[in-house]
């Protein structure tokens, strides 16, 4: 059985093609990596990529994309609606077969160490990987944004793990880390107004008494016209999508405000899907031994 | 890449477990043979198996279950729901990688003459492998039951198409054919008045200016005390699993009933069940390059 991680790298650029063609081109140069999904995004001003791969050769495609996005990507004139703090903004490292999660943090601290020596971007360690307790929730370390990095970062608060102590001037900072699986499920509303946006993600989240390892914010995104609930799922086994969505569903009813569309980012476990089908069908029995394609 | 065949058959036998676990273990005693799904229906007095594997392995797996069947159902003693003129029911071949429809045809043909010869059960061959248009139609093949092949099937309208010119004595006769992949989907009602099942049957399928491709038949499924719709979806690219699910909800709804739960025989192709997410959770750019597994 082959050893996979999976790894979410979240870039801040989600306009230019010739960048995107660039980092996607990065990560498909390397043997026996899998660029399983991409998706830019204008109004996040962001773009995510899902690799999978054996762990050396994941570490090896990421460096290249990394290198490409601190080189092209210049944060100083960046206005995205989605919260970030470099060029180079997150990376995940997911374990998926035959590789556990300490692995994991020890290839995002690799990384780190890489990418804060050789190309002087300063780095942070969240989740899993994170070496104090403070920085374990992302969106902790990411407070402030690109902005608090680069006029603020002698903060002993904000001194990195990894790299230099200051921010590196077009690139800003990274958030390396390690995590279990966690699906990345964005819901457009039928309006464009981002506060109805925001009172549902506030409501719908676990912090707000929502559902339990749901992470939510409200986005406008002005480019589509329409307002953005983007969530995270963390603990999807628990936490199940076709929940989410309907929660989500009933919270916008309030406004008389329906679900437009929604999307998946990135890779998605079967057994995820499955489990989504068998709520909107009630066919309780469904069997991942039934979908035909598990056997060959 | 492998060469891969599956195979569906119907057993008139849904209760006694003895003959069950004789019929699984003969479909597992050959060696490349995959027993992907397996189920039985009191009230049908029916099971179905869905194995796959290299056409010559899954002939020989046939071969042993059949003679199993053969040997210990009788239909004489045989009250059940479903329609049937054997024991050994009905067995389609499918094409599903590697092999074209002709080779799934040869192959019933084969897997008939032994039938017909070996066990001295007569066959029937229908759809792509029937030898006359009239017995394209498994319906048609089967109209009158197994009653109607024990007592009258010296008329010419009946003269199998391999094997003896008189019924069986106790497996009565068999139909083999060989088609492209349908769903076979059954859905369960919160009545248990069979005549709401089959007014609903009446108006989803093809036959009755319902959807393209569609069968159906109302049943009655006493043991639980429910009424149940029984589906195929033989076009199943076209006629997605989803509008079928809400077109019989909207029918039956005109007589207050509501679906109970519902059921998925046997193995479903994985681009079916997507379209099924993609439809409720409006997700409608759901790659099947998403799916985690398709990857390893």
């Amino acid at each position: 059985m082959k050893r996979i991680v999976e790894s979410i790298p979240n870039f801040s650029e989600g306009r230019d093609p010739d960048v995107l063609e660039a980092l996607r081109r990065a990560f498909r140069s390397v043997e026996g990596v899998a660029l399983a999904d991409d998706s830019a995004d204008p109004d996040h001003h962001r773009s995510v990529y899902t690799i999978l791969g054996e762990p050396e050769a994941v570490l090896e495609a990421l460096c290249k994309a990394v290198r490409v996005g601190v080189e092209r990507i210049d944060l100083n004139h960046h206005q995205g609606s989605h919260p970030r703090i470099g060029a180079v903004d997150v990376i995940p490292f997911v374990p998926l077969q035959g590789v556990g999660l300490e692995e994991c943090v020890a290839l995002a601290h690799r990384l780190g160490e890489w990418m804060g020596g050789e190309l002087q971007v300063p780095v942070y360690y969240y989740e899993e990987a994170a070496l104090v307790p403070e920085r374990r929730n992302l969106a902790d370390v990411r407070r402030g944004g690109f902005e608090a990095i680069r006029d603020n970062m002698l903060a002993d608060v904000r001194q990195p793990d990894a790299g230099p102590g200051r921010a590196h001037p077009s690139a800003g900072a990274a958030c390396i880390g390690a995590r279990g699986p966690l699906i990345a499920f964005n819901i457009n509303l039928t309006t464009n107004n981002p506060e109805i946006a925001r009172a549902i993600a506030t409501r719908v989240r676990e912090k707000g008494g929502g559902l339990k390892g749901l992470k939510a914010i409200g986005v406008d995104l002005k480019a589509k016209g329409s307002a953005q609930v983007s969530m995270n799922i963390t603990l999807p086994r628990e936490t199940s999508l076709y929940r989410v969505f309907e929660l989500v569903r009933l919270e916008a009813a309030r406004y008389g405000v329906d679900v437009a569309e929604s999307e998946l980012i990135g890779a998605v476990s079967q057994e995820f899907l499955l489990e989504t089908v068998r709520y909107y069908l009630r066919c309780h029995d469904l069997k991942e031994s039934q979908v035909l394609e598990n056997w060959f």
